[in-house]
């Protein structure tokens, strides 16, 4: 198959965090934006594949800052490279100020989709193809991130992820 | 603080799973099941803590199998290891078959949440005492996960790491 | 049909009071209540019958607590008795303070399902054997109960309500 | 205080069913009608009183028909008789027929709110005065299950609940 | 087909402003009051053509009135005029004060629907005929705002729109 | 204050349509997009004033296209014109074919918004000025369209309306 570009499948959703979607503390609950984080990947990975994609696993994400009642969200969400039948999508996400208009990055983080055909069985993608430097960046960490993944699921053995061994000798 | 057990703070939210949450092949959204148990988790976080809780962390999460339209979601919320403010509480998936009753595993997932003050600064946490076999093992591999996290987050230097390097050796 | 008992198909819902739930004192709405006690309610008759489960009535139910936004309510929902195609379900409502950890009893209510198959005509479900005192003496009351909603929908005439009479008389 | 007719604070709510309301056999789940027959009733209580009125009480319903996705369903919620400080609500639903645009009576309901003054106190409402045939009915019904309301929470003796002994003699 | 008076497809859409939908201001969103206007106008064109009926254009509104959280909001939808397969359906919205029970006007606006058969495609309507004094003043405008409407789109010679053009000179 | 152009307040959303937003057809609800619009539109409005903004109104919108369930719907919101305290937002809504990738427009609308300050009160907001030939277009157009909405509320006498005026002379 042909490859993309992650810029093809780029998914951008902006909106406001409304009363219904807080916690006791009045800022967005870490569940919602979990929520909201996996539709615009989903969205991303059916734009590469061009088909029907579910959510395979979500990567570790960290809340490192709350986001207020009323905020303005941003969620961008990429492929940061796609294997055989599945794709690991980089979603970033910023808040920005009402009165400067200053975007900062509030999180980011990593879920993996599976293109499915109508049955549900995984079906093939094209190959990514990364363009700026982060998008190089964030492809070749992609695959240390799939050696971690095959062991802690017992399913590649530690000595074999020469990658990720790397990071511990 | 006065250890408590892991029973003291479960919590089981079952449920149905509703059209408004299905994806396009007719089973539940993977952001949905995130989102709920993310709900279950921060009651059991609350719990324990007996103050407000938020999601600091998600673990790496599989989606396995997929849970169709209409059925019966179980979820449980466990403590597995309390931190100095934060508790890892480990969530466990059930859906059950109408015809015959049996529940079988649909999945699990690995939530880290901190409890807070009414201004929103972290404060202490009950230590936790386990019970069970099960209990003890997702207790010891807590601690693993958690210099995991630090090493990926880099604030751990790999090689002190010491449970984790053990894996690759 | 082998009798079951009411903890088989006991189920648990617990989740929390949102923003868009309450009324305009931040209380929980009754008919947001209502609502969550019908779901918990069809899954045990569900779970009892192995059958789709429809709501045939509702017994009456008061309102004696109110449920204030942010708190942590637990329903739990058992089958009470079982008639030929229907089943009574007695739910309990608790609600637990967040500082002391103490559960207090917010709600109780009565709902029944009837068991019906693929095309929606009434099935035959399965008798029930219970076993605490709670359950046997709820057990009792459930046909004093069926004979007063027969008497109130003109399908008993009330002398022949003999375990309803003895009330009055 | 004046007394008011039933007219005066009828409260009409028509609305579709959506599928995100519906059950497995395609038709509204019982949890949410009785959630927007609350919302209707709330309204005739609020307009009756013109105060803040809770959800007392639900007596006795039936779910005599199923209502299928995409019904249009008209819910008409009128004050039946007021006590002291509690108003009952008589709430009739209909069904209509999208080609022959028959409507047909689905469902009927009886709530009781309590209207609360700001700090959630009790408060005195008007009385009724009820003007046909139907209204004069249900006005003197109410009271029958005013006492049968009592009679079951134990807060009056069954010999002193005339109206409702004379059924059983 | 059979004339039909705007008052045989009357819709009345009573409810409350919930949290979930308000802005920032604790006012309605603008868009929430547009959806709820869209359902009531939905139903009010099935119930004159007795079909499915499909949302083809919104007619300018002005939201000259805000209003609050917790409000009482009433919405009446009714025909104005009905060409060869579609209805202007003119909606007024009104709130009402608690206190003093007295509703005033917050809204108006027009939609038009189209009436379709099972695959979609438009099919004819009865015509209207108008009673009341208003009725006849919209029934007679809303020939205006065709004409306006197929001006601005292009499909309408401006010196054919003879009721318009006579406005401007 | 400084003008700003339109491309530093445009707001996407890329969402789903999902079951509960659709009409008996499995098609979006006008109202659900309506909503959504608004949503798109407020955020657009708030970037470029640096403020809260509420909706002044909607002009006509047609809905010449149906978004079936499962649609991948994107809304670009871009400020078209700015008066002295409104905004004229102009909004264009694609869909994507999903095996082929290919956008289409689905729809148009266009509405006002009115920035205002922290008690309600409008405020003042920086000009716009156009760049590309499109956004050049839609600034002149906004003028007219300002004109019309002033005449047809009898605000302005129809022979100032000089733009349009010319329209039909």
């Amino acid at each position: 198959m042909h490859p993309k570009s992650p810029s093809e499948s780029l998914t951008i959703l902006t909106d406001l965090v409304l009363p219904s979607e807080t916690n006791p503390l009045n800022n967005l609950f870490g569940g919602e934006l979990l929520a909201r984080m996996d539709r615009a990947a989903s969205i991303t990975a059916r734009r590469h594949s061009r088909r029907v994609a579910v959510t395979a696993s979500v990567n570790h994400v960290a809340f490192n800052r709350t986001i207020p009642l009323g905020s303005v969200v941003t969620i961008e969400a990429k492929v940061s490279r796609s294997f055989k039948t599945s794709m690991e999508i980089y979603i970033d996400v910023w808040i920005e100020d009402r009165e400067t208009g200053i975007k900062s990055k509030a999180n980011e983080a990593i879920y993996t989709f599976v293109a499915v055909d109508d049955s549900g069985r995984p079906i093939e993608v094209a190959p990514l193809s990364p363009e700026t430097e982060l998008e190089k960046e964030r492809f070749d960490a992609a695959l240390r991130r799939k050696q971690l993944s095959l062991v802690l699921a017992g399913k590649m053995n530690p000595h074999d992820a020469t990658e990720l061994k790397a990071l511990f000798l």
